[in-house]
């Protein structure tokens, strides 16, 4: 979140894949000058006529006057264009934050021909300065000149802040015999958190889908990708992801209410790409060396086995600990206790790299300690927590704590 | 509760204060040789018959050995022994740390003359290795050997883990015409967070008072203290509070029921004592640079304020820009926000040093930077939000998150 020069690139870092054009779907990014000096900050996206719209939001209780206006928005169901800026998260800037949105969405619906309404808006960066409308609405017009349908790379790009590399996916799927693509970008590194989306992400499709439908597909998908990722327990102000479904592909109509089987393939590959762009955003977490996953099974309950793998990893000591490849038990033992959640630590395991170091309550005598140590020098932490009471389990995945956290944020914004 | 050297004092390290013999107390520090070498790493305690006790403890679902001993011991509400050791917390040591319970209150009630459940154990130090019960017995007819009444100093540095410096209160009272004294020690520095205790805190007084009175008291004391204390979020697996009262001192009996003024003075005395010890393990924090006090006010409800407060004190975004020296009140804006409290956004204000920099959802254009900026270069840094909803009020502490808190952390056990 601050504006620091992002450090290098994140070891764990994966290059963009090539993301093909979507029927419907046209971007465009611009130096609009609005922080960041000599850099694109600003990125417009123009969807066809008949594009229907998801989205789910922070659910921090101070959130941004974008993500106002994108709930407000999204209740249409439909969407022509989409604004994003970095470098200014336009959070608790009262009506001048307001006013900024309804200004940018009028400005950009004269321009691209539609209703205000239609128009979605994300920001991210510096919380409490007022977004320089003037300089937005400026850089508008030459964005719109310059949409082209072939722009994810630098769409991924320009809505970067702290992030150390662009985050992208990309997959195909069948409806019926068609078949349709879907791509999407995403971008965060520090103040991500449970209970959210993530930053920023921004997924389109050519596929025809009715906006309720894709709201089900959107939240269901989210849920486990996008909640399932903490970088540092804080939930931001100003998390978005937007899924816009252009409609220029020629599949069987879905209607309302679609059979379990039309959309399978489709739902599917949607979640692979929420996937695999929530991963890009830990493993882009501020100053990572390592992307954790963690596997709680026997909980009384999916929610439970959540909670529990989220106080895992959102623990500060494990995550020094694994900064320090030192697969340190006790602490995630400590984590599971303060959950909050049913456990009994006499029917407790953990595994470390698939290596089981405490069974049932306590450590396992002579287990052998050098796969775990291999284990521990590598980029890919696997945890595994058995509880003993349910069937109850769920996978989250986080970073470590390194100074690199450090460093970036505890320096001054300006 | 790494066994990393500890390094340099904290710079918000205050001095051990001289504190006197509390009467039918006694106690010894001695090197068993548990874990550290060449330092003092057991202390017992002896107390005269009729010491009553109270005790508060952790709320972690996984909690060690002693805890559940003194749990139980807890009910008889008497005492006449306390066996703390360093290094080692017997904690997740199934059955072998039961066993270690037991053997080390029998050893202790045959030297000292009482039943097994009337001996408190207490053991802070890494998680999950066994604890050496013969070592441990072996000290302690040494360490019975050498009781006296005036051993404060060296207790208050036996218990140390990865504290930087002793921590000690002490204060004095009237109960009736009587002068009563309460003596205190505390250490803790890391997995220090809410909805408990602290590491371990020990408190004495020659005062006469029923258990079930003395638990009140404590109960309440703690709960404005030292559940008011994070360092960083991480709810420790042996927390315990044990408050001992030998009934030494001359004054009017204590009924089980007593006037509310009888014990005034009293409890104002150990609130202070309580109060006193929690802000010295902030103060202790694993790499603590700066004191943190957080006012919350204008909240629903008094428990809606310390949650929101709570998540202030547990952002990582906000305690390293509090490193930085940065007043990065977007980031409070945000951790309310996170909390899951009733917040409103628009009528939320923040001050940091007394300076109010944003008021009612929005930066106060123009608002005094210079006071702000000085503020931030202090030891002792104050942050008051304004909810601007009721009347709930909260008052936390913590400290800043440094790249101390890495280095401790995230070194090998070993």
């Amino acid at each position: 979140m601050t504006t620091a020069v992002s450090p290098s690139v994140s070891p764990l870092a994966l290059p963009l894949p090539e993301m093909p054009p979507i029927a419907g779907a046209e971007c465009a990014s611009v130096a609009a000058g609005i922080r960041y000096k000599s850099r694109e900050d600003m990125t417009v996206f123009r969807f066809a006529a008949g594009t229907t719209v998801a989205g789910v939001f922070t659910m921090n209780k101070c959130p941004g006057a974008p993500v106002d206006w994108c709930r407000a928005s999204l209740k249409g169901g439909k969407a022509r264009a989409l604004v994003v800026n970095a470098g200014n998260s336009n959070v608790f800037t009262g009506r001048a934050g307001r006013e900024t949105c309804e200004r940018t969405a009028a400005e950009t619906a004269r321009l691209v021909g539609c209703k205000p309404k239609e128009v979605f808006i994300a920001s991210t960066g510096v919380i409490g300065e007022r977004l320089p409308t003037d300089v937005l609405l400026a850089a508008l017009p030459g964005a719109v000149d310059r949409l082209e349908a072939d722009a994810w790379q630098g769409a991924a790009k320009a809505i970067m802040t702290t992030d150390t590399f662009p985050k992208g996916a990309t997959r195909t799927a069948r409806i019926g015999e068609a078949t349709v693509t879907i791509c999407g970008i995403a971008k965060g590194s520090g103040m991500i958190a449970p209970d959210m989306a993530t930053m920023l992400s921004f997924i389109a499709t050519d596929a025809k889908i009715p906006a309720a439908v894709l709201q089900k597909l959107l939240s269901k998908g989210s849920a486990k990708s996008f909640n399932c990722v903490t970088v540092d327990s804080d939930t931001s102000t100003s998390d978005t992801v937007l899924l816009f479904a252009t409609g220029q592909a020629k599949h069987p109509r879905v209607p309302n209410d679609p059979a379990p089987t039309l959309l399978k393939d489709f739902a599917r590959a949607l979640d692979e790409v929420l996937h695999e762009l929530a991963l890009m955003v830990a493993r882009d977490g501020e100053g990572a060396q390592k992307l954790v996953t963690i596997d709680v099974t026997g909980a009384v309950s999916a929610k439970s086995a959540h909670r529990i793998a989220m106080a895992i990893a959102n623990s500060p000591l494990v995550k020094t600990a694994i900064a320090g490849e030192d697969a340190n038990w006790g602490r995630i033992v400590m984590a599971v206790g303060k959950a909050g959640e049913p456990a009994d630590r006499d029917k407790l395991s953990v595994a470390v790299g698939g290596t089981w170091m405490a069974r049932e309550g306590g450590v396992i005598p002579g287990y052998d300690e050098a796969p775990v140590v291999a284990h521990m020098k590598g980029r890919d932490i696997q945890i595994t927590v058995d509880i003993g009471l349910g069937r109850g389990k769920a996978r989250v995945w986080t970073c470590d704590l390194t100074h690199g956290y450090i460093d970036i944020n505890g320096s001054y914004r300006s």
